[in-house]
């Protein structure tokens, strides 16, 4: 899996597999294989490498992120229903030492107080939020620049 | 695992694997096993074809939860410790539009602090609590009547 | 009044007066006496005796628990707007000394933040909320059976 | 000021005029009008005409916004400080009726807990924070998807 | 701008001006012109010199405020978005010295938690909410009769 | 007590039958018959049939609430201490599905912290406080408008 | 019911009538009758004639605050349950302008949360706590002392 | 020290020397000196022997707590100031297993927030707040029923 | 505006212009000519030049500050209602990179809850508070000393 | 896996895989092999057998602490980012009924808040945190002699 | 010790004895011996007596400031750590009855957030904080103002 | 007191004078002279020379923690009740700039929500807790390791 371009994890939490099917009327009609399907064309624009990963593991996910470190240039992560609570992928974040963008699907702003916080987002560099499917495509932009640029 | 008689998922978290003889002066002395054989005489008795699964595991139970979409006709759950803290297992039962039930064996009114909210229970159309065993089976009958009289 | 069957009381607290007429879309459509009438077939079923009573007064539900005491073998109450407040209903509850069963027509931890904690639930067995009428026939299932085998 | 390109307006709240100078190890060197040089191209190069302005007064912004129902099509805002605590610019984001991005060029969840939380983000459609001023240029490509196609 | 009827100030807060079109299933399709016109027919009824201002701006409003002092006999204000988070404008109303009747178009406690709590009302006689334009009439109504017979 | 008037009930809650005697420096001289005698007045002024009730019970005021239901027109209600407390009132005014009219004879949101909020106030659709008896009357002019031209 | 010797009110509120009997381990063995009788005779010995009073009903322990307006001389009472959470009732003895002694059985330091503040406190010239019954005679000899002194 | 009658320790916290000089008008005109000398007189009635002890040092109250462990039968403290912050005072009482009761010569409920929790208090039997020196002497008495009668 | 002196900022938010009339008991006789004649005398004997400001609008406040950097060598401001609530003015300040002294005439901790916070604080290098005019006249001192001395 | 030894299980949670490599200021550079290299000879010489184990998984260490019951002696488990959120982490400790022992490498209390409480702790005999590595092997130390003299 | 000036107390608590010493990037290099010279220097030339006291005991500090009424006419402290949490020191500042000064070496607003209230601030007319030990001399020109002009 | 071993101070604050005789199901029945002489022989062993210290007195812990700078090279202290209140004990801890470890006997984790927060503990290096007077002798090994190798 060497690639003579920077590589970019693009992680995605729980219930994101469900993608295009669960409440539409909120996370849009775009299934995930389409959303790695426009990442990927993004990607292959902009020079870069992508690696998709979705679990719905806390564990799993910790794990994809430490496999980053040493190996990837960045993060792009939608930890989903964890970005409110787990201490521990804040954790592996930190310790990936790598530039980090995460993403929402919906404006956290706008939904349940208990939505409104980001644990995870602690770690990040960036957060793009209520922009669809869109927003990985931004944050492939951004995080394109990140690595080219230095942050 | 197709079966002429509607599915409902009961869906058993963390510990509970354990029921009988965890503490037992709080969550008695019935066992997993005993539960589950009382629960599947319940459900011959009414008519519906109930599949079991214990999990320690947040993904699993998730998981579990997705795979009910378009094939169960509701779930039974009680998440034991994730219901204080898992929006991600709460967003899982929100996508599965379905009767969820969620059922805990102590009251949990009656205990700490942490344990007086149900995160998890924001997706649930019901809850019953402090019961024991006979919660399930309680859960089994209400289900029964919210598939065949919607909810 | 004396029965040779155990004696429930089924206590109905504020506005339930209304049932089948106030916000239906929540409460639905089921009166108060097609609910009584439900309720006291599923007893004689149970072998039960129940007692039916409603009041909008806080002091008269009071009085309703204490009388139990040393009469009655168990209470289901809905306490309705009391649940959240009602420090004095939830004394009269602890002194009653007899298994306590709350019922709730909806899912609490659906509503307002101020529907969310039970005062008077700490004085319960056991919690049955967002199942509608037929909570209250499944309260008094569990009911017999804590009756019949202690609590 | 009209224009054959749809207009969107880019609005910079208190003390953006200081861009590049003021505290640069946060906010970066780019100044100001060299971040509005930069979105001016990206926004040539999208097909859209973007209007810009600064002010340090609440009034003044909640007036441009204001300016902008029925003409412009779209609003990319950085509150700055009036972010945490303006309802009355939230006000009048939710009176303009058009889609608004919001961005910051620090990542506001890394910050002192009065810059966790967002007023003026209840009003957007989404959010960008953390990019610096690349965050601009992402907000302007969000924007041009947005209002081609709808929100 | 001196008048032998005592003037009542009649200020209005932030976004006030697009009375009539922003959001009307919420603020009504009254303009402020038109509300303006009505109050100002009231007026003349109960013998009143009202004089009308609106403005976005916290500092233009305080002025306002101030310029009544010795001035005016009363002051009628929406100050709107202000309302939960100005202590600058609570401090220039009980500089005033007068009677002021704080009016909201809505009813605030039924609205998101952040509007449920009034900054300036801490200088207000008294307070009209949830009544639309016929609030300000009612306010007209309640300050002639403060200054006619002391408060 | 039919009437060829629309019905509007002037409920006032615990204490108010002290009202001139009870802490006339904050609760004014006018007596609780005065008062009526006003609000009596004005009603045949505007050509409303006035029910008055006065009572210290929460279960009364409930009960008389929901007499209002499909007979009166409009409620006017002081709820008084209920007002910070009662979700049981609250619950009886949803019911009734009617205007509501709050009234508080002093402002609120100058007094103790335990008065600032309104339970009750959820179920109004207006709010008038601090301006003393001439708040009852100005409430019965809403709700003439309210009656005649809807809510 | 006129007296030559200054008139006490001592009140109980909710479950009081049940003392002796509920909960024994906590509230002691005493009976209510027991109870007023040691009273009763404390009162003759300090030249007092009480009159007791026990009700489960806010709103008919507020009744009899007022009526101890300008014919007792003191109120002791003990508002149980309704001690944290009744501003209805510290509104009637705050306006009873009269020394009042609020007694509790228990120390409501060392209970529950929920029992360690005292809402009706707010209206009383002392508190006794935990000194079970014996609390009621302190108070009357306090009381005796406040209506001989002035307080 | 040693005596025929029961010890009981009358401990006075910080600023009590003060009695009678500092804001009267909130503490009263009787002095310390005055104060014991009722308290004693009081004490020879009751055939208790009271050793009085005043300090403004927290540590020296703790190391007459412990100084009464086993020898004297009862403490009466007024903690002050140590009230609502000392966990090492109560600590001290805790260990001292001795009957304690708290006395507070003003009601701390309708003081400042920051006076109205009492730490102390939970290692006491009962608290007397509001009554001002008498305070002191019903502790004294209470005291002796619980020395002669257990508690 | 060149000047041999350092150059000292004074600036007074809003309702300051109001000072000497506006509470008096509260803020004193002096007025804001009568204050800046002290201050400039002062000044004069300090050897510095200071520049008076006055507004009532935040925006303008933040453009003085932003004013100062790289011309004044201090900031002596008095952010009256703004302290409590300005992020704005709190970026603006810590923007300056000067030394920054907050004067308020009374000291916020005597008083309401709300007004014992600071936000402008934060970029303060001292703050006096509850010295009246006079505070002024010792920031400037102590301004005179930081200027010279480096802080 | 049978040992003459008692069996003592040292459970890392999520990161702890890193150890050496992460955050090497904050969590030193030790490795997880040398760690346990280092705890094993102390077993050793403790006559402790040890069994280590180290998960991302939530799950996993929830399975782990069940499968001490009945087998092992003691848990050491250092929960790291879940010592924060796991109810069910905790529930599984409970349920082990053994001595716990929670190590964490740095002290949580000096650290940002949402690492200050300690969910699971409350299942712990004894926490010890910051002392790095060393606190591993005095955990083992504590361990040693909890198993031969009880707990 | 009596004198011909008015004596000022110039008093502070606890660790201030290291002044100079510990943590000079913090609280400088001054020591208290050259502080104290510098304030009594100072002192001289305003025509004051002044008084030295420091202490790291709350009672030795309470004693201390008891010790001023009706012997000095003003009092200048820094409780430094007892300014969070002593209600006991606060108490003896009121009653102390005379004007007081809090003088704190560093910004309180900008340490942690346990630094950021002042308990003791609530008896003192002043509050200098953040400007060192120059803070002091001013405090001190503050005082001679306050005992000439009144406060 | 010179001695050629390092020197550690081991302090003890509030009733641990007690130790063994208070609430032994609590604190176990070691006293503090058998702690110390267990302590005293582990000191022996590991090289280092201990001086013990206990008192009820905030200051007094002070001032020993201040005689340590320079002269000890670490402090083992266990703050008892003082733990979870004094700023100014942390303060000193924070200026004694030496290795602090912080021993409890009980797991302050379990124990009533006011004993779960460590204010002290913010100076600590590590904290050890809930393994009784086994933790001091930890606490010293320790810190011989941090003498020894730095921290």
């Amino acid at each position: 899996m060497t690639s003579p371009h920077p590589i970019v994890a693009v992680l995605n939490g729980p219930n994101l597999n469900l993608l295009g099917q669960r409440q539409p009327e909120l996370y849009g009609r775009t299934t995930l294989a389409e959303l790695e399907a426009m990442v990927g064309a993004k990607a292959s624009a902009l020079g870069l490498a992508v690696e998709f990963r979705q679990s719905n593991h806390e564990g799993e996910l910790i794990g994809w992120v430490q496999a980053c470190r040493g190996r990837a240039r960045g993060i792009v992560i939608n930890p989903a229903g964890y970005t409110h609570t787990s201490v521990a992928l804040l954790d592996a974040l930190l310790a990936a030492e790598l530039p980090v963008i995460e993403v929402h699907l919906t404006n956290i702003h706008r939904r349940e107080p208990f939505r409104q916080t980001s644990i995870t987002g602690k770690a990040a560099t960036g957060i793009i939020a209520g922009l669809g499917p869109a927003g990985y495509l931004l944050a492939l932009e951004a995080m394109a620049q990140l690595i080219r640029g230095g942050a």
